[in-house]
């Protein structure tokens, strides 16, 4: 099992989770973070300044089995792009165990009715 | 060092909380969360559509030495429990490395007084 | 790739991030969580009850290339620290994969511009 962290403009999460959806994940969590680098808050792109601390952030979460991992960072990367600097980033984790607390069903099994 | 992430119902945050006290655990970090899902939103279980996705959700995130993980999924399994669909999950993730700020105090060590 | 995740005082942010400015780290993400611990609330310290859970707290989260750890983690020492009880918790984590949405770059080279 692996987590993808994906820290998305807050704006495309609507178009994030559809195309989720489509590779077959219905399941997952999100927050609002912010995120600051004092190198992007004076950054110069194509020769104009760039400030992207200000774009508000998503982050979601989630937890697939390991044969879902690439194809949902495609659909991440389709559905969060815009092309213009602070689209954002898409993390990968290892997970060691996981619980479905109705059910106790765990480990991958405890994934399945959701992908 | 493990991490444990619960996903819970935010009702059931203080018994949670109290059920981890008991089986020695101290300290945790949590935050308010939601979550999504489209077959959770049209979900049909025992003929009744569900949506799960309105249901106030906390993430609880602690670290705790290898030795108490069982029991603290057995006391999360417990106090979450509704027996209602959306009662949560539980994530488990190897920690590399913690340190306590005030003491330098590393590793293993650095979790003793919380445990 | 590590993840480095702090939970400080919040009233120690903008310490913290320019001191992992100082070490070459420009890129961070983090939201405001709250922590608990029974043991906490009622904590007896040099003779004097600290109640910590009261403490506003920032959970700041970046990802960094493993050759960055040790200066990170000895910034944030540094920066996060008062001395009092309550100064927080750094926790490191491996990293399986990272990737920049907007220009497709995976792994440590989608860390550079921010390192
Ligand atoms: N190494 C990192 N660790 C944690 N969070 C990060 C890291 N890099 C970026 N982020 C998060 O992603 C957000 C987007 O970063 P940024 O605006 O620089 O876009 P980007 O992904 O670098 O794209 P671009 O290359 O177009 O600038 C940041 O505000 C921060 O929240
Ligand atoms: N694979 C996952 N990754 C990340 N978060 C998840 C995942 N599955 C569930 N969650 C989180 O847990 C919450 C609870 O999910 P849900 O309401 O479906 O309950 P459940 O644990 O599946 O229980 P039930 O089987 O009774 O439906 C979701 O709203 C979401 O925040
Ligand atoms: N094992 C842990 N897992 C998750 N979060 C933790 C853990 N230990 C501490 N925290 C988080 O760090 C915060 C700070 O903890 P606390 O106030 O006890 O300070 P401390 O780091 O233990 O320092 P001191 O030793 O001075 O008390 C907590 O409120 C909680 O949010
Ligand atoms: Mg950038
Ligand atoms: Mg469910
Ligand atoms: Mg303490």
């Amino acid at each position: 099992m692996k987590k993808i962290e994906a820290i998305i403009r807050k704006t495309k999460f609507e178009d994030v989770k559809k195309g989720l959806h489509n590779v077959g994940i219905d399941y997952l969590s999100f927050w609002d973070v912010r995120g600051v680098g004092k190198s992007v808050e004076e950054r110069v792109y194509r020769g104009v300044t760039y400030d992207t601390s200000s774009i508000e952030r998503t982050l979601v979460s989630f937890i697939v089995r390991d044969k879902y991992v690439d194809s949902c960072i495609v659909s991440i990367r389709e559905n969060a792009f815009t092309g213009e600097v602070g689209d954002g980033r898409i993390f990968v984790y290892n997970v060691e165990d996981a619980y479905r607390i109705r059910t106790g069903d765990s480990g991958d099994r405890s994934l399945y009715d959701e992908e």
